[in-house]
């Protein structure tokens, strides 16, 4: 039953319907109550993009996803358990959520003002956050509640949860290192992305404190996905000079980089030391098994639904601070970074 | 700029500025090209909620995913490539994605009833068929443009693509019964998903074909995921009379299977005959590798969002048939399903 019909049957203008269900004080509560009762009865739901005109409320909260970005840094198994997790935080309060995803090439912030001049949602979720993001500076600009997942470069005050890359990398450094290795070769985001130059500056700051010199040519910036560990991995074991160990910030790089290692008759966890990122179900498919870090999606996608829901209006408390987490990942010790620092 | 601000630009009123832009008769077409002229100068973008009450056009296609069906059918690597696939097939028309989550336990009619009273988008790509799918019926009694990743039970004639799992099935069955396999294990997804029943028919049709008896124990039904695989793949080689090949129709089944059977000191394509469905990341990361089907996912996305344009109000031609194809996935022969017919 539409908003016509609901009138139709009450015998009220639509206007009165309309001005009942907004709940405007200048409708009788006998009519108010009368309407509400009859909205329920009649399954009455009220058309979101008229309610989007007079309130600004869709009940949506999107979540911007940029395949080229995202793809290079956590690849497909993180986002779809991620989103599971987020979704569970917002049907607590009764939102929905709208994945929306830029287009090939397009510039997060031609896309952001589309969406946002659209009202297409409520709210937003950011990933891939880049070392410059101008998409912070907008929505703080406009006043448009978010959440990023992944810390910028600015200095402006917002809401963020990151993963703890500088805890990782030190302390996937310091096995190594503790271990004897000194030529340790780095797969790192694309340079762009602000997690990338945290990782090298995190990276740098172990070689400093093991006292081993830093070589720019053991450092490799590129997609992180199964190929790109393919073919950097290759490139890494070809040098002069081979590193002895290999730390691989991608999800799935690990996969391509067995491959490229066994192709070179090396085995990994023998031969070579190699640690990855994450334990999602290609790395717990690698034999030997892959030494990670573990993470609970479910639990950091509720954080991040619960702080979006923090900067919505009527849940904002100007007194209280922002939601700025650093998430924490658990080492998962197993066999693959048990090669020794022999020199090839 | 809005249209209030366009509107004090020009000197004309606001509805007069709508009209115009809207493309309506009663402005005359010196304003019509005044004021479109400075639209453009002035970057003004038409508030799309607004043009939704007007038009019934968001410029936004919802794919809906229902985490439940469709991670047991495929897990998560299958999804974001294949979104990939839709977003640029929708981006060559203009046209946005937004992925629209179903909530945990959701009807998906609920979910779709929802939406659509909201005007969220204007059509749909609905995955994660069921066998009686009441969305189906939903969308076709309204006359909503969508189509579906998969079939149902339903008689009516709607627009779908579904992968062919018969004749994946078939191939899969005539590989191991050749080589003398007697009893295969299926592992199937959830019975109230299309595809299952059409797995398990086409495995019954198989077994038939090669005069082998069917026996119910050595079918699965469930989760077709990691943990899934590992529980099933225990399950059926704890069977008196133990399978000597299995076939798993989920993505990551195969890495638990592995796990699973090699707890029981048995190593898979040497002692127990495996086949996967799909090669993605997961797949690849396992050793033996699997013989499984190669699927080209941004090929499968991109037709996906051409059967969609092809529904929508000015793209349809009733006189042209629906979009109806089964997609043909590529036997990737490899070494996990060599393993001997030997009695355990």
């Amino acid at each position: 039953m539409d908003i016509r019909e609901l009138a139709r049957h009450l015998g009220l203008s639509i206007g009165t319907v309309s001005r009942a269900l907004n709940g405007r004080k200048d409708v009788s509560p006998a009519t108010r109550k009368r309407v509400i009762d009859a909205a329920k009865t009649h399954g009455y739901i009220p058309n979101q993009s008229g309610r989007t005109l007079r309130s600004g409320r869709t009940g949506t909260i999107g979540f911007m996803l940029t395949l080229e970005h995202d793809s290079a840094m956590h690849g497909d198994p993180f986002f779809m358990a991620l989103l599971e997790g987020v979704q569970n935080g917002l049907s607590e309060h009764d939102l929905d959520l709208a994945v929306l995803l830029a287009r090939k090439g397009e510039d997060g912030l031609t896309f952001l003002r589309r969406h946002v001049s659209r009202g297409t949602v409520d709210g937003w979720v950011l990933s891939g956050t880049q070392h410059e993001d101008a998409r912070i500076a907008f929505l703080l600009d406009r006043a448009i509640p978010f959440v990023a997942l992944g810390r910028t470069a600015t200095a402006r005050d917002y809401a963020w949860i990151d993963l703890d890359f500088e805890g990782l990398v030190a302390e996937s450094m310091r096995l190594l290192t503790d271990a004897g290795h000194r030529r340790i070769g780095l797969v790192a985001p694309p340079a762009t992305i602000n997690n990338s130059q945290i990782v090298v500056q995190a990276y740098r700051a172990a070689l400093e404190r093991a006292g081993i010199a830093f070589a720019p040519a053991l450092v490799h910036h590129g997609e992180t996905d199964e190929s790109d560990g393919e073919a950097t991995a290759s490139e890494l074991m070809a040098l002069p000079e081979r590193p002895t160990a290999l730390l691989l910030m991608g999800e799935t790089a690990p996969v391509g980089a067995y491959r490229a290692l066994r192709r070179m008759g090396l085995e990994p966890g023998r031969d070579v030391a190699v640690i990855g990122l994450r334990d999602n179900p290609a790395c717990r498919a690698l034999s030997p098994d892959l030494t990670c870090f573990s993470l609970d999606l479910d639990d950091l996608g509720l954080a991040l639904a619960r702080g979006m829901v923090a900067m919505l209006p009527g849940q904002y408390d100007a007194t209280k601070p922002l939601v700025q987490q650093l998430w924490t990942m658990k080492l998962r010790l197993r066999q693959s970074h048990l090669a020794p620092p022999r020199v090839g």
